[in-house]
Parts: structure tokens; sequence; C-alpha cells
């Protein structure tokens, strides 16, 4: 790939993701994470692949905007209008948003090319170990999710069986379970030397928040006259 | 307290944060660690502590709003108002509003009676430990600021030594240092017993951010042409 071809895709990513600076952090993550997978496997098409990896995500605001729509559906679409638009080939255009509509695969389209798998691992070990951590605590942020519920009795739940949207819901749910998944064997490594740092901090919170909230009523209605 | 009081002082304080499910969060557990502490600490009035607990945060609106106010003296100024309005009385009323004025102690206005400073340990342990590192995150994710910045060359700045915001400058500038500063005995325990998991949290993050940032520009400038 030339320096001006990076530079285009680089500048239309940017542009996609202009009030996000964890949006974009997590762009070049997947870029670096996938660069180095690449070195481990056979027959990457590197102008594939990094392209692909600078586009995936152009569909996020708009899903953002709208929860039904899918980001991989609509940033393969918006990928494929910028590549031909730009004279693109139209086998590379093909192959990259293949990549792109692949990347958030749950039951049908898995991902089938060498850099569609790549993608894929790189972008979920951005949601495994202390950075998948991070990228959760930060959307909860934005959404104004809280890090816990509690139960009827006052106690704070763990996630296992509560099903009302919390950071301790999201990691049993969606973090915790994803180290199983991956393409590459190179991916699957990198995960598993992340999942302790994830599990630990984990559990560092739950027991801070049940010490917290251990015999909190008796300690409060001790001096609330009812 | 009777119960009716505790609900009108309860009501009051999820008025002033009606949008922001983790602020509320926060407010209780610096209750129930409040009321953990006074159980350490002789001639505590429950009433006042209880009632500077609930109200200690109700100026954060409006320091969101405008940074150059301080939610503490906000806070006070509104509990005041308040509270004069609900017939407390003179002495409550004003024991109550030094103990918001002091929470946010910097060097001026240091927290002087047992409930300003139980209130001061209270809040401040919420900044240490995973908990403290939960909220320094959803705040990035509200405001916006990444999680690191990187040097010149590309690599993952530490925190220690650059000061554009992002949460390992934060972690560097504030939670790391935080431990050493509580007024209670108790307070002081309870925050060294949250240190190893906030420590271990940064350097979990850290370490895997400067892998994936390792080598990143000859990775990627080996499959750029110049």
């Amino acid at each position: 790939m030339t320096s001006s071809t990076y530079s285009l895709l680089e500048d239309y990513m940017r542009s996609c993701m202009k009030d996000s600076a964890h949006d974009k952090e997590h762009i070049y993550r997947v870029l670096y994470t996938a660069l180095a997978i690449a070195e481990t496997e056979l027959d990457v098409n590197y102008d594939v692949l990094i392209c692909a990896c600078l586009l995936h995500d152009i569909g996020r605001s708009e899903q953002f905007a709208d929860p039904r729509l899918n980001h991989a559906d609509v940033g393969a679409d918006k990928a494929f209008s910028f590549l031909s638009g730009h004279g693109f080939s139209e086998n590379f255009t093909k192959t990259v948003c293949d990549c792109i509509r692949s990347h958030r695969y749950r039951k049908q389209n898995p991902p089938s090319t060498i850099e569609a798998k790549i993608l894929f691992d790189a972008d979920k070990l951005d949601v495994c170990g202390a950075i998948g951590i991070a990228r959760t605590l930060l959307y909860k942020g934005i959404v104004g999710e809280p890090l816990y519920t509690l139960a009827r009795d006052g106690s704070v739940l763990d996630g296992t069986t509560d099903t009302d949207p919390s950071f301790f819901q999201e990691y049993k749910y969606k973090l915790e379970t994803i180290y199983d998944h991956f393409f590459t064997k190179e991916g699957a490594r990198l995960a598993k030397t992340r999942q302790d740092a994830a599990a630990r901090y984990y559990q560092d919170l739950l027991s801070e928040m049940r010490a917290v909230y251990e015999n909190n009523a008796e300690r409060l209605y001790a001096h609330i006259e009812q």
C-alpha cells in the first residue's frame, strides 16, 4: 500500500469517528494487533488487512444513533461506497467489505478469509483483559449504566443471574466468555495472556462492593426511627 | 433521625442527580462506608453524618456545567437553603453544611468535626482500589478523554511525566497518591486493603497497551511504500 492510500483511508476513518477519542485508539490497537497476528500466518494480503482494520468500525455512530442497525453491515456498505468511489478494484473492495461485514460474527456469516479471521481476532482481543474492562467501563459511562445492581435484600448482584444492564452483568455475559472463540492460534494465545487480569479486576471490584454493602441495612436502620 | 426525615433528604438528593445512575450509587457507598467508619469512632452525631453523606454531592451537576465552580461550595449552599427551608435547626444545618464544604479539602478549610472527617474519608475511599479505577473510567467515558496518550516515538506514556488528560495521567496524578491522606484510622486501614487492586489494574493495562504498541511503526511501515 502506498503512503497516500494509507492516509486516504486513515482520514476517512477519522472523519467517521470525529468525536470519540477512545474509538480512534481502538482502531489503531486493532491494526497493530492484526499486524502482529499476521506475522504468524501465511499468505496474508496486507493491503486488504490494513484497509479492513482501519475501516471496520466506520458504522459505529449509525448503530449508536439507532441500535437496531448492525455497525458491521453499515460499515461494510459505507466502505463499499468509499472504496468503489475512490477507484479501488472490485476484488479488493469486495474482500475488504467481507472482512468488515463478518467482524461482528454471531452465528451466520463467519469470517472466511485469513484477513477476516485476523481482523475478527484482533478486534476481540480488545475486549479481553484489562483493556476489555476499560472499554466496557468507558461505554457504561457514556450510556449511563451502573456498575452493579442490587438484590431485593440490598446485597450486590454479581452478574451471574441478574439481567438488568450493569458492568457486572456484562462481564459475566460477555467479557468472561470470550476467551475460547478465536480463529487464529496467535489470537487465542494472546487472549489467554490477558484472561487473569480481567478476572482479577472483576473479583477485586466485586469484593470491595460486597464489603461496602454488607450489613448496610442494619447499620443504617440502627439510626433511623421507624 | 426519623424515617420521614431520611426520605425527605434522600428524595432531595435523588432529585439533584436524576440522570446519573453511578453518581447515586456513589452516595450510598459513601453513606454505608461512613457508618462503618463511625462505629470505630466516639461521639459521632449520626443525624449530622447521615444528612451530610446524602447531600455531599448535590452540587455536582452545577460544577459539571461550569468547571470553575466547586461542587463542595455549591452543595453546601444548596444544603443550607434546603435544610433551613425545611425547619432543621440552625446548629444542625451549619454542622452539616460545614461537612459538605470541607469534603473536597485541598489545603484550606480542612474537615474539623468528626462527622466531617468521616465523610471526607468515606468519600475518598470511593477513589481507592478497584472502585476508584471504575469511577475514573466511567468519567473518562462521559467526558471523552482517552485511556493513554502517546510519546512522539509512538510509545504509550505511563502517566508519570505526561500532562495531557488520560486515564494513566489521572492514575499517576490522583489515584496512586491518595492512600496516605485519611483522617480516621479506620479510613486509612480500609484504603490500604484496596491499594493493591488499583496498582495491579494500572500495571496490567499499561503492560497490555505497551505490548500492543511495541514495534508498531516498524510493523506498519514494512507494508507502506514511502
